[in-house]
């Protein structure tokens, strides 16, 4: 599923938003999440503080704005010629990312900035879609395939209630497991 | 396991908590979440905002506090005399509980209020309680029943999962769907 901007890419629109998008990231890697307030991250992006909360509300929203733009994948999960190997290497790296430390905070401010669960809803259409990917390919081979809602649940869910619920270290052996459980 | 009280119980402290958790309650009740101020919840308690300050941080983590004081189970799961049943019967009001508008909402403040991850390790810690006796019951019948983490992973992530991530219906049939893909 291609990720639907909210503007047209290349207008004033598109530059307000990643010098926006920008000024958090920079003020977050620089100073944390603390004390961070929309008139600072304005003056950094050279914006004026109402462009900011006409276009974005507020600041939780925002920062669930960029959370869920550095959730999304970079490039489709590469193809490793069996649905085994391909999940197992997605998975490490799906859980690898979530469970960092910057990954457990970009969900974190993706679910909590996000009255009507567009933005966890968003991220959840990343994880399905690079699955699907990897599925299709399986179909293509001929290879036996769970169905994608299965793939959800045994796969993505586990990992990430434990990187939201469960403090305990989560490791790539723990990844690989779930799709061993999973494939037949 | 149980909550461990951060007082004992029946002191000063305690009546503390009590009056500020009832009046977070009811001014949520009464009028949202939205514009709640440490200074009314300690105005409605009968206490000091200092006091609050004091014991909870700020708002956020008063709302985790008090979140995770809901979502605490409030009897051992009713035990039906086999594990699919004990575990269809947890499932199905767990997920309902959960789906719900208010249980959402809890979910959302424990997770938020949450610096260190000890309010969603104690979430996480209640399922697994549960998940336990059932499990401990199965064994001193006899039945065959699979390790408590992997029921965790297997029924308890997904149901989570989807509340948190995925805006689609939750039926009691899908609570049940899992424990079936569960058990042999």
């Amino acid at each position: 599923m291609p990720v639907t901007p909210a503007t047209r890419p290349g207008g004033r629109s598109a530059r307000v938003q990643r010098s926006v998008h920008d000024a958090v990231r920079e003020l977050v890697d620089e100073r944390g999440r603390e004390g961070l307030t929309v008139p600072m991250v304005a003056a950094r992006a050279s914006v004026t503080p109402s462009t900011v909360y006409r276009r974005w509300g507020d600041l939780h929203e925002l920062l669930a704005d960029v959370a869920v733009e550095r959730l999304r994948p970079e490039a489709p999960p590469k193809d490793h010629g069996a649905l085994r190997d391909d999940l197992h290497a997605w998975a490490e790296q799906f859980l690898d990312e979530m469970a960092s430390p910057a990954g457990r905070a970009y969900i974190r401010d993706a679910l909590s900035g996000d009255p009507d669960g567009r933005n966890a809803g968003q991220c959840s259409a990343y994880a399905a879609q690079q699955l699907k990917v990897m599925l299709e390919r399986a179909a293509e081979r001929d290879e036996p395939a769970p169905g994608l809602e299965e793939a959800m649940d045994r796969v993505v869910a586990p990992m990430m209630y434990r990187v939201l619920f469960r403090p305990s270290p989560l490791t790539a052996e723990y990844a690989r497991s779930l799709v061993d459980s999973l494939l037949p």
